[in-house]
């Protein structure tokens, strides 16, 4: 059982600086994500993708505000449970919380603060009836360990950016490399373009393309996707392979968290504006762009003001009758949990002798 | 007379923020400071100051958060009335204000956005009966421009590193500088107070400590101080000066806003949180450290999220029934009006020959 002060859902920018407030008030934290790395959509899905509305960054790349705020709240070490996703919540007598993930990893919390932005990213799933029983069996929407298709035969479904980068990765790790793509164009910085195209060439990368995989066979693992073309003179045809990897994109969903008697509107949380934004469940938070309430403006900036006035109703019920004066970080600095102390030069006192 | 969208009291942070906000709803912001420059605090008490708590920056100088937000919002043409305070307000029959500064300079807009921080900061004045006789008269409590000090004889009185930094600097353009403290402890970087001590030594700092100026005379314009020196041997002297500037920092005051007809409440401007920060005034909204509600924490990014917020509202009182779609910075890049246009590279739709 994983123990903290208050136990953060959704590792993106609002949960993050969660991590900086919760620890300012000396509180501990630890973050469960779904997505195998932390900084939520910034990291999964924009990370190169330039930012304007960052107070005091006329531009700054998802990827690099991220690491920011990472390097923030290192000090305050916070734990992560990355890859798996909150499932459910159980309420003990003592109004503490027990959350465990679909994998089955459990984490208890006097406080549970809800950051999951958009809610958790679930891959899109191309329409064939039968994909349900190859996953982990040869399908994989996500690549988290690319070295798993060495010298296998795989092949990639996708017209985006991720189906490109991979398809140029896997050339040189996978025994071949196919990539399926129902249109001729594809949807991609230019030089993954034409690196693919490229590759094609050398016949290192098998590309088809007006064409789409509409079945799967196998006994116990995949053993053969149907490819079927386009062109009805092509018609459709049987291929070997070890793997399928389709990259459709991701799409949020609320999840699991929408049976937990939270309050929803228009999939969101409501919670309470006018203070600490609480949810209909006392002790359970919902920050960032997963919350609702009456001109709600789903902007990082938003999130990062909801976690500093949530953390303080968290220290309140954390610690009960105890008063926290806020100090100024300008004034008082920032003392880590692992030892270290960030602070303003003092001012010297100097006596001239005259 | 000045007209703008929304007129902004305050050009610290917030206010600063607030014309970027504004911007992206295509709105025109113009600020009132009383400071001669902007950035508020930040730049006039603490610039060389890091601040750990802005989001995504581990540490950051005060006045380098205010560059940097003068570069995010340059795209806007913000409008600035600086070294004014904003005095007095009335509102006209049509719902719009007009603003007036104590320096007469009038400004005419629908939304009034108040961003006074804890207030205007005021010089500490030293406790002389006949001090306002000779303001702008030989004693001034900032210096804006040192020449008009050349070749005059003046006389600072402070213990702080603006008492010390003035001192060092007019040293090479007064015929004569004093320096007078009522100890003989200087509280300032220590380079400062080494660099003082060299100049007393080879006679370039006059350095009078252990005394204070308690009396001022002159026909229309200061011509003597009166020195009390803490050794009573030495008792009283008095000193032929052209210049006199008591640098004993600055305090907060909320100042003529407080006549303004606004619901005040432990020196602050209460707002409607549960919405959009306006004020009980209809039109007027306030933002950043200068208001108060319940949970209200005075952080800086808690002035950017209500600006934010503000603005969509101001958005609805300048546009009545016209609804505005949130874009994404990322997504629709930032057009200023300025006829710049910063935006993130369009991902490419490539066609591959095969």
């Amino acid at each position: 059982m994983i123990k903290t002060d208050i136990l953060i859902i959704g590792a993106g920018p609002t949960g993050l600086f969660t991590v900086f407030e919760a620890g300012l008030l000396k509180l501990k934290t630890h973050l469960i994500d779904a997505l195998p790395q932390p900084g939520g959509q910034c990291s999964e899905i924009y990370p190169k993708k330039p930012i304007y509305d960052i107070p005091a960054f006329p531009e700054i790349l998802a990827g690099d505000l991220v690491s920011n705020l990472m390097e923030q709240i290192k000090p305050f070490e916070p734990g992560f449970t990355l890859g798996e996703r909150a499932e459910t919540i159980e309420k003990l007598e003592d109004n503490t919380f027990v959350v465990t993930t679909n994998k089955g990893t459990k984490h208890h919390a006097p406080v549970v603060a809800i950051a999951g932005g958009l809610g958790s990213f679930e891959p899109r799933k191309p329409p064939i009836s039968n994909i349900a029983d190859y996953e982990d069996k040869g399908i994989n929407y996500f690549i988290k360990d690319p070295e798993i298709y060495r010298d296998k035969k795989v092949i990639i479904a996708g017209g985006g950016d991720s189906a490109l980068d991979w398809a140029i990765f896997l050339a040189d790790v996978a025994s071949e490399v196919s990539l399926v793509h129902r249109r001729n164009e594809f949807r991609g910085a230019l030089d993954s373009v034409e690196k693919v195209s490229e590759l094609a060439d050398l016949g290192k990368i098998n590309l088809i393309t007006n064409a789409e995989i509409v079945g799967l066979t196998g006994e116990d693992q995949l053993e053969k996707v149907v490819i079927r073309h386009k062109d009805e003179a092509r018609g459709e045809e049987f291929k070997d392979v070890d793997a399928f990897i389709p990259l459709f994109g991701l799409s949020p969903k609320l999840g699991p968290m929408a049976n937990w008697g939270l309050e929803i509107e228009k999939n969101a949380i409501k919670v309470d504006n006018s203070y600490d934004y609480q949810t209909n469940i006392p002790g359970i938070y919902a920050i960032g762009d997963v919350n609702t309430y009456k001109g709600k403006l789903k902007l990082i900036l938003s999130g990062f003001h909801e976690a500093a006035i949530m953390c303080q109703s968290a220290y309140q019920r954390i610690n009960p009758g105890k008063k926290y004066v806020l100090k100024y970080t300008t004034v008082g600095g920032v003392e880590g949990f692992d030892g270290t102390k960030k602070e303003a030069k003092k001012e010297v006192v100097q006596s001239i002798g005259v």
